[in-house]
């Protein structure tokens, strides 16, 4: 055990290249230094091709994505492909916080309106106002009167909940239909696990059963 | 709800460019879709110069590491940082698995020999047999007699167990000194919480204590 001078040769403990892709992939959210590690040797022992294919990849986003001028959500061209679609009823919009959220609903093929995307939730700890979300932009969109339903579908948390409640208010003068999706069990789910507030919340929302 | 012609079209659910990320970021050991998303949606609205950069780190890594030539670790020339270390203790050869185990054995700044990276270990299940390993590199390593000591840190798994027992069989001719890291209770563990076989193997190799 010696420790004369070389404390940095020490620290760095792989050769550049690979320390260097330890660090960056380590940077990425939920990647810890130890997965991160694992990626690295992986990659090493992967097909040169296969890494080139991810290296593209990660350039061709940036280079091809943006944002859509309508809507928010993530889209290749000026305006994104619900936006684009005739089919889609544009009666309705479905306001979400991320193009995240829309790609969640596009999955339970129930929805075939519009949508909007917030970029976020108003959170008065994290510094985002209503300002800091595309609500200048929903609002432009509500004016032609061509919308007849808004639907808050923000996260049912703190913070959705009060993105909602801004929303609901902003737009009550327009004399819109505005919803919010419903809170309750999860289906599949065992009651006896249910949170209370969410057991609360299906108690609330109880439905009569037709026969 | 409608379904005509369009299943490809909600298959697919992001546009090209972050689909083809998500995917080819699923194919990380690790990761799985919903990681995958995180991270795209993370990069896509990370600075450009700050991806590139991953980038790059990943082409770097195909384009200049290597294994070297005497130990089979990690190198960015012909050997690694440590068979190229003149202070390194040439008589005495550490052997373990992977690259990795070296980074943990440097990292306790205990041991100022050298390595060898089997590469592996010996698994009949996973089709690893001795020729798949880098024991003939070890071999014509130990067989110029500048070698004293053989320390075999391979896993203290099912595995590891075998390919140190395999190593000690092949050397013993040689007449070197083979040594085997000791089994036992991690320190700082609870002796309640270790498993029988680590406490069977603390207690196979108590040490007497010396007042």
């Amino acid at each position: 055990m010696e420790a004369e001078g070389t404390t940095s040769e020490w620290l760095a403990m792989y050769e550049g290249a690979v320390q260097n892709l330890i660090d960056e992939l380590g940077r990425l959210p939920g990647v810890g230094p130890k997965s991160a590690q694992r990626i690295a040797f992986h990659l090493l022992s992967a097909e040169t091709a296969d890494v080139k294919r991810l290296a593209n990849a990660l350039i061709e986003v940036k280079d091809r994505v943006r944002f859509c001028g309508v809507c928010g959500n993530v889209a290749e061209e000026a305006e994104c492909r619900i936006c684009r679609d005739p089919r889609r009823d544009p009666a309705v919009i479905c306001v979400v916080e991320e193009s995240k959220d829309v790609v969640a609903i596009e999955r339970t093929r129930e929805f075939r309106g519009r949508y909007h995307v917030l970029g976020g939730a108003i959170s008065p700890i994290e510094g985002v106002g209503p300002d800091d979300l595309r609500i200048r932009e929903l609002m432009s969109r509500l004016s032609d009167g061509q919308v007849t339903e808004l639907i808050l579908a923000t996260d049912p948390n703190l913070e959705g909940e009060a993105t909602a409640t801004y929303l609901a208010r902003l737009v009550k003068p327009m004399g819109l239909k505005v919803t919010r999706l419903a809170s309750g069990l999860p289906v599949g789910g065992d009651l006896e696990y249910a949170d209370e507030v969410t057991l609360g919340r299906a108690f609330e929302g109880r439905r009569s059963l037709e026969f």
